[in-house]
């Protein structure tokens, strides 16, 4: 790729630095795998580029992804043998199965069979012709193969293959755009490039094979410093291209060369498709606070929330139809995470063979099912990094699959915000739901929230991650990220019925600050510090703090709670390290410098320790979590089992609370048998005690009136 | 699998509770999917399994990991078309090109087309039968279609598809066992089943399809308790199997069905290889103190760590060469890690067509290759479930690919062992290596040294995490994994040349205690406490912060520093969290109650001050670590980008000493000025200051006699 784009001129253009002559190609050269220089592989840095090579495995889905909704792309892409054997490549040839002729672009695949990895054969390179065959049909492509050594005949087979591979998309799409109806799903040609790795390298180093073998791998003749032997075979390779026939006296490509290549922006450096920043359009939102549920009084309505969010996106999705630039990806859980509004305005893209029962299935629909989250991932990056807008919404727990593909769009990222010639792309949107504390019917193996900590490692200006307590803030929050550009937003939030505690007015307060007191909950006076924080993040967390606070209300109507909601989990951090983080004083001024602090929170209980250590307060910070416990049971029990829950949550307080345990010992132990009681309760009934289930909070009572009290 | 190993007997074994009459069944019924009870899919719980239901991938990979070296065995594998669209499982199919037919089992692969997942149709389900054969065909098997809706035609069906199958697999075996030399790769034979989904279930509820459709997912029929045309729907359903037929009066399966099952181990529900603890042999260890490197004085000797542990792995290959019990797994970097001496005793296993001039590879070699982390993982994961053991090496940045696989992984360990019944299974073993501090020659897109904090948030008692920082450490801790059981153990060592710091002795005593005083690298009084404390974990953090030992202790003679390496990172953690934790008077004793702690730690800072926060002096820790800088770049200036270097943590010791930043003023503004100059020399000649890169510890001057302080 540098050397192509140097060569066509757009690499120039970009760091003029590196100019088309003796002195900027002695830089290119030098600057290659070099410290301060560029990598080895293709990077954020390179032009043209839409992804970092290294790590193999998303070459063909950042392609479709790249091909959705342009229907004048065709997007080349050669995949490499050795990346054909990762999984997530394995899993991409089926791609096909939700590419849509009449209004996507192509991609065409191009099955590099070099045969050879760092050390190794590869699987498909000696896999017989007839193998790759049948294996390639079956994958719903028409192979091509261009096999050989000598570079004159290949490169013109390879034109010719490229003629026909050509015609035929031409053909299938304008078979797609004339109207006619596609009843079979369309064979989609493809090329198997069989040629020599480290091909026209040396033939042999110290006896031993090197071009057509793993040895041609990056560094073919090494120690040419000290080795003469070794400097000749430099030298001769080098030589046989006849670089004095190539360049001018001062190290220019000649002419002739240089106008082999195409102009402008069908340069393969200057193609604005691998900079989507230049392409992209801005998504038109409805106003979400037209979708906010009615709460007169804080828990007093039960709604859904990840369902309200659904009514937001399919206006999202209606708004951009005629743009066609936003998607939505699931891997088949659209309608289980209850975003299944959006199906009122789209439905789910299906190319293959429909049935007269199915529903929700359109060769044209903008949500993209399939049970792979490294499809759903891939496509979702590839459609962001050509400029488009998109939403995936996941089980928490198996959102683990795809962290090295959220690792390496987070390093993407970051490179690409230091170049200033690479414009923003839209933020890649996560909505994780079906989460870890609400496990009646799975188990232990759907329960991990950990993704929250893989991303809290990643740079600040990247990456941000919420915890809408209820429909209102995820509602504003998920308004908000669909506007950013440039990051990683994670929302978490849970799907079930639960209380709504903010107003839509109250929540844009509450969302804008990412963290605040709620005083209507709380019982601390106006002008003296609180006995106890009682904190949380997190719908169910929030849940059982505002529970814990009604029981120690009741029962000890002088205590002074202060609750604080966080829903911007940045805001932790101290401000150095966060743009969005709280300075010391403020932090203080939420959760004290030495009362006791009960932290309700909903993923692994270290996160809030590591966002916090360096605050006055943090030896008073006592963080409950999800620390492994739990498999099929109810809401309750699994709250009981991780010791979140309402009653844990009020005995700490009490013991917490200076001097308060010894006063309050029969409430502490009041609260204790309750526990017991749950416990037997649930094992034989199979479900949570009435108490617990029918639980709300009280809106009239004790505590002060519902409104904002900011931080 | 509950239902089928509750019939043939095994289920009320192992649960006696759970008895064969109509008590026992009911209390089958009502744990599944209940609280307290059992998941519901298939989990540790299940009688017969290997895995958990739930996050979908690993079925074939698991298959072939309990195949290889098994040669009696058939695993038949029935792959879900959900879980087929998945990306590990889309590369397990190319796992047959890995199977030598001679001396492993068999896998046959069942592909289940019952044509819908959750709430959408299946990309392999609405594939026609040519594409499918096509598909399969290239994946070098000969599937066998069994296909249809009524039970009594498929259930022969399928007995002759399993006839023409297993004789298929007998022939390929006996030709391979003839010691016929296969030239071809054989074509294994697969089946592959469409029948409907929710099969002889309800056909309709409410009007709606439900047999044959994605309705059938998991509850056919809802709201049965309140809806009394849905209960007759279910009882309908239920009475269709007539179970007075099948069960006698005290509700026991009828003598004559009873025997149709097979007996003792041969029911799926008693199969020993799906509890491979009891199949497990000890694995024979070489005695590693005869690999140790000599290590006269510490720093007086280089060499490449990785390289030491390839001699010990390739004795281990040999000791238990005729068990065939021990595997190496790695994607494609087995060499490249230095193991390659393990190439002294065995080969890469591989099974497709081979070329004269290739190397080291054999039908029947132990180390396999292949350039997906997910068949790596699986394939080991696999052999480990069913009794075996292995070593998996891994780059460190893409290890993250199977971060998935690792937690569920962790869950299964975790659960079985809470069942006595499940026997302890080897360790899964990780070296990651060719690590974030140097890359030379690749970059950002291969730094990541966040998986351990992924791992640090599994439960204690089966993750471990270590540091080894030289050859003779990496040596006694590869040692000490291979023994354990039940855990998933995780090594970070670097593979380049470096000075190796204790003798074997002293590497015993070290690793032992999991961290420890380096007394003969401090300068401490025995009888006072140091003004500062230096500690590091991992090979580059040891090396940088004993060269700024050596910087302060020339520049600064009175100062008294005490340096304390970790090897184990779990005994930062408190007793109480960890059984390596240390107590706190342990912990207090090596860090102090009070004194500046500069701690370089290899991965994100954040795991050192999770797994501190508690601890007397945390205020006192400052951890320098990975922070996301640096591409390709020089060792030494990735560690100055991330601020790791001897320079700053020497700076920083200047700092944190109460008093001490004014006396040195000069001193910390030297070697500021050294972290100018570094970054000048690097641009202009791409390699390290000299004096950096021959810095040796000063093995004479001013330090204690080298000999390990312990704890």
């Amino acid at each position: 790729m540098v050397a192509n784009t140097y060569l066509e001129g757009s690499y120039s253009e970009i760091y003029p630095d590196i100019a088309r002559d003796a002195d900027g190609m002695r830089k290119l050269f030098r600057q290659f795998s070099f410290p301060g220089g560029i990598p080895s592989h293709a990077a954020p840095e390179t032009p043209g580029s839409i992804h970092e090579g290294g790590e193999l495995g998303y070459a063909l889905v950042h392609a479709y992804g790249a091909a959705f909704d342009d229907p004048d792309l065709i997007v080349a892409c050669v995949v490499g043998d050795g990346e054909a054997e990762t999984g997530p490549l394995a899993a991409s040839w089926h791609s096909n199965k939700f590419l849509n002729p009449a209004h996507d672009g192509a991609v065409l695949p191009i099955l590099h069979l070099n045969g050879y990895k760092i050390a190794n054969p590869t699987v498909l390179g000696r896999m017989r012709d007839e193998e790759i065959r049948d294996l390639f049909r079956g994958f719903g492509h028409e192979p091509l193969f261009v096999e050989g050594d000598d570079p004159r005949l290949m490169h013109q087979t390879m034109a010719d293959a490229l003629d026909v591979a050509l015609a035929s998309i031409r053909s299938i799409q304008q078979h797609a755009r004339d109207g006619r109806k596609t009843i079979e799903r369309p064979r989609w040609p493809m090329i198997v490039l069989r040629s020599p790795k480290g091909w026209t390298g040396p033939k042999e180093v110290d006896g031993k094979k090197v071009e057509g073998f793993w040895r041609a791998h990056q560094v073919p003749v090494s120690g040419c410093r000290d080795n003469p032997a070794h400097l000749k075979v430099l030298e001769d390779w080098m030589r046989s291209y006849e670089p004095d026939k190539l360049f001018d006296d001062n190290g220019a490509l000649i002419p002739e060369l240089q106008a082999l290549a195409p102009d402008g922006q069908r340069r393969m450096g200057a193609n604005p498709h691998a900079n989507g920043g230049l392409l992209k359009k801005e998504l038109k939102l409805p106003d979400f606070r037209s979708f906010a549920v009615e709460v007169p009084q804080p828990g007093s309505v039960i709604a859904e929330a990840t369902r309200e969010l659904g009514k937001f996106l399919r206006d999202v999705i209606r708004l951009n139809a005629k743009e066609r630039n936003f998607r939505i990806m699931g891997p088949d859980e659209t309608a289980s995470n209850r975003l299944d509004a959006v199906f009122e305005a789209t439905e789910r893209v299906w190319m293959e063979p429909t049935e007269p029962y199915d529903v929700h299935l359109a060769q044209d629909g903008r949500v993209m099912e399939v049970l792979s989250e490294h499809l759903c991932q891939g496509w979702l990056e590839g459609y962001l990094l050509t400029g488009r807008h998109g939403f995936f919404s996941c089980y928490e727990a198996f959102i683990h699959i795809v962290d090295s593909m959220f690792n390496q769009h987070a390093k993407w990222l970051k490179v690409t915000r230091e170049l200033p010639w690479r414009r923003p792309i839209a933020s890649l949107n996560y909505l994780l739901t079906s989460h870890v504390w609400r496990q009646d019917h799975n188990g232990f193996s759907h329960q991990d929230p950990g993704f929250v900590d893989l991303v809290a490692n990643k740079k600040a200006d990247i990456v941000r991650i919420y915890f809408p307590p209820d429909a209102n803030t995820l509602l504003w929050i998920a308004d908000h990220c669909l506007r950013t550009y440039n990051r990683i937003n994670v929302i978490v939030a849970g799907k079930q019925p639960a209380p709504q505690w903010l107003s839509m007015q109250d929540a844009a307060t509450h969302c804008d600050a990412g963290i605040g007191i709620w005083s209507w909950a709380g019982t601390e006076d106006a002008n003296a510090e609180p006995d106890v924080v009682m904190a949380c993040a997190g719908d169910v967390p929030t849940l059982e703090t505002l529970a814990a606070v009604d029981l120690l209300r009741k029962a000890l109507p002088d205590l002074k709670i202060r609750v604080v909601n966080v829903v911007d989990l940045m805001t932790l951090q101290p401000r150095e390290q966060h743009p969005h983080g709280l300075s010391d004083r403020d932090f203080d001024g939420l959760f004290t410098a030495d009362k006791p602090v009960i932290f309700a929170y909903h993923g692994y209980p270290y996160l809030i320790h590591r966002l916090t250590y360096n605050r006055t307060n943090h030896a008073g910070m006592h963080v409950r979590g999800f620390i492994e416990e739990g498999t099929t049971t109810t809401p309750f029990d699994m709250v009981v089992l991780n010791k979140l829950d309402r009653y844990h949550l009020a005995i700490e307080a009490i013991e917490r609370v200076p001097g308060l345990a010894t006063k309050a010992a029969q409430v502490k132990q009041q609260f204790r048998d309750k526990l017991i009681e749950h416990s037997r309760y649930v094992r034989e009934h199979g479900e949570d005690m009435p108490e617990v289930q029918g639980w709300v909070w009280p809106n009239s009572a004790g505590g002060n009136t519902p409104a904002e009290a900011g931080d």
